[in-house]
């Protein structure tokens, strides 16, 4: 079945959704994008996706090109119209279609781009949380500021496909020692159940799933603490996990060919998935 | 007047030129590209920059979807649909539109995309060589691979806005003390006659007009140095100047507010864009 998508305005088959060769987005990787989940026909989060993405555009200097409601409208819209229960809505703004190719920003009143897409997926009874996932340790080559959500993701996509080639499921990126985060996602560890994750900062993406699971973590009396933590201390932690927008909270059980813990899917990440799937629900939209 | 330019096989107006909002182009910046100049209705070290191109696609395992010889004749043909006798040829192949989104690479039967347009340009007697550039320095915040001419320029035309923003025309951009390059070229100094310019490795594109020029350096006695210069020996040089597919060779005369030298064109700059554009010419195609 071809899909409904949401380009400028319009909503058309995926086949005719198209844009300029002269999108920035196309010519400098010069866009932002979202992610939401949505279960039981809801969005989960949609606030925090709102926000973050403000923060994206503000960060490059872009325009605010549709009002936070209106972006609500067009996501429930192409629920309804994919009849959408269960998956992601992802979403990109790039600073628009320039008359040429140059550096140089367009001027302020070059309309942005704006596209958004459904995509179905079993997001919920994934058979990743019974197996855990396997990752590799890899070098972090990307560019300074991945607090901003850009499409520059050919190092993350260039991560999947080392990971692969390793028979693991994703990549841990390390950079001077320390892991920052996976290639789409935050990483942790837990030691003598303490929850170690990295501090926000220019070097990983601000994370909502990160957000609200830290906050259930201390709400349910889990102790965590932020901070930089090395390839050795995760190859030596009791359990590990990743969270992101797509897999909520997923068990990682094996770092660069070597089981963590006892090889299983770790406890602390069972209950914590358990509770972010339980409160998010209740206050999804 | 409206462009023709090439996408996939067909020539078209450029209003009509898009891509699918699923290349991953578009969605990841899994795309690279060239820039060719053209004077006097012929093409500038057109195999310097097939070969560059055919060296990015193998750095990140995508096919060669076009050979040289009908890569030339698009080019050839735009030139004529176009009129174009000053002025540059822009293209750029991504790894192709998947079915749907996602970091890992599609299947290798998914034909890439390519596109290629023309930008008319004075580019010879740029108004740019008498004056000289201004530069200003900035944190080189790009990822690790720029020896691969990704579509990843969001860095790159940050770095041109800084540089608008201080009345300037460039950054030059400076990785733990020393200068890697310019936005969207190489850089050079020149101190008691000696030529430097950062070694090639990683760090830096591997200029097609930097190797003319060095190559032609050479043969006019110059003495090349290719080592990582500091800012502070930017800032204490007896001239610099920067190489680039459409610049040639481009005096830079301020850094950071401060004179570079005498703060005029300097003449091994000046000889150098001299020697260039002569054997250059005699090579075109």
């Amino acid at each position: 079945m071809s899909r409904i998508v949401y380009v400028n305005g319009e909503y058309l088959p995926e086949g005719d959704a198209k844009v300029s060769i002269f999108d920035r987005g196309f010519l400098f990787a010069d866009g932002v994008y979202e992610v939401t989940s949505v279960l039981d026909s809801k969005l989960i989060d949609f606030d925090g996706h709102a926000v973050r993405l403000e923060r994206s555009l503000n960060e490059l200097g872009m325009n605010h090109p549709i009002p936070k409601d209106d972006l609500l409208e067009v996501h429930r819209e192409l629920m309804r119209r994919n009849d959408l229960t269960e998956g992601m809505i992802y979403l990109q703004i790039t600073r628009g279609a320039d008359a040429d190719r140059d550096f140089v920003y367009p001027s302020e009143d070059t309309p942005n781009t704006i596209v958004l897409f459904t995509q179905a997926k079993n997001l919920k009874d994934s058979p990743m949380v019974a197996k855990g996932m396997k990752v590799i340790s890899i070098e972090d080559q990307r560019w300074g500021r991945r607090d901003i959500k850009t499409v520059q993701l050919l190092y993350p996509s260039m991560g999947k496909m080392m990971a692969k080639a390793a028979n693991a499921d994703d990549a841990w990126m390390v950079e001077d020692g320390a892991i920052t985060e996976g290639t789409s996602n935050n990483a942790y560890i837990v030691k003598g159940n303490r929850i170690i994750t990295r501090h926000l900062g220019n070097e990983i993406l601000h994370g909502i799933t990160r957000a609200a699971v830290l906050r259930f973590a201390k709400s349910a009396q889990m102790e965590v603490e932020e901070r930089a933590f090395t390839l050795d201390e995760a190859k030596a932690a009791d359990e590990a996990f990743i969270t992101s927008a797509s897999t909520f909270v997923m068990p990682v059980v094996e770092m660069d060919g070597q089981p963590i813990g006892t090889g299983k899917p770790g406890s602390v990440a069972l209950r914590l998935r358990e509770i972010y799937l339980d409160e998010s629900l209740k206050a999804a939209v």
